[in-house]
């Protein structure tokens, strides 16, 4: 864990902080899995160091790390509750990337066959009564997989 | 380190015998860097672990850990050589996220603006001549890191 403070304007950095409130799926003393509250496709989540750092070019080693690790442990519950067909981990950079919040996060994205998912996408808003239920889905089998 | 063996169909387990040249771009105890020689950009690169993962499902800890920070050295050396405007990350497991080779590994993707990048890709081979001088470029940047 680094020692980087929280940085005042960042979205991420107030979540982790408990400032603004998120569907919370994990939590360590390193990293936090939270749903994307506007999701690709359903079971779409966030996994970010609780440290600040902009992105991969200036992520640490340690960071990285233990967030690539919590992604494998929600993309294993991804596929135990949704069952898809396929799934992403996506790490976003810069402005062609279409990085939204600049603090490092990967994305997990659960997959359909011909979904027809673009590498940037359009922001739209999902459906929070859905994105909650499935976050307790999720949240209840990773708790198992402890 | 897991003491998994080499699968003898695996064409990354053959790269990381030796048995199957690459364009490497870094090596060490855990982890293998290289060139996708089907890129969709310039500076694609591959990161896996060398034991032998199927996907995100299966992978060790230890081992998602290693890759990833490997991906985020070979994302930094593609910023100083390359001057992207975007990058991502990019891991992909099952049918509907088109996983083509069954060893776990991790894209480094630099972007450009409105490249129009799909999540799934068409696989086309690239111009081995101006991969060959890419992976000089990014390797010598990688050295340097050191």
């Amino acid at each position: 864990m680094t020692d980087t403070p929280a940085q005042a304007e960042c979205i991420f950095c107030k979540i982790v902080a408990g400032q603004i409130p998120c569907f919370k799926l994990h939590e360590d003393d390193d990293t936090l899995a939270f749903m994307d509250i506007n999701p690709v496709n359903e079971g779409h989540a966030l996994i970010i160091p609780k440290a600040h750092f902009e992105d991969v070019y200036a992520v640490s080693d340690a960071a990285i790390a233990a967030t690539a690790a919590t992604a494998a442990r929600v993309a294993r519950a991804a596929r135990a509750v949704l069952a898809p067909e396929g799934l992403n981990l996506l790490q976003c950079n810069g402005p062609a990337a279409a990085q939204s919040v600049q603090h490092f996060h990967m994305h997990v994205i659960p997959r359909r066959i011909d979904d027809g998912l673009a590498m940037n996408w359009a922001i739209v808003p999902g459906d929070m009564d859905a994105i909650a239920k499935t976050a307790d889905r999720l949240r209840a089998e990773i708790e198992k997989g402890r």
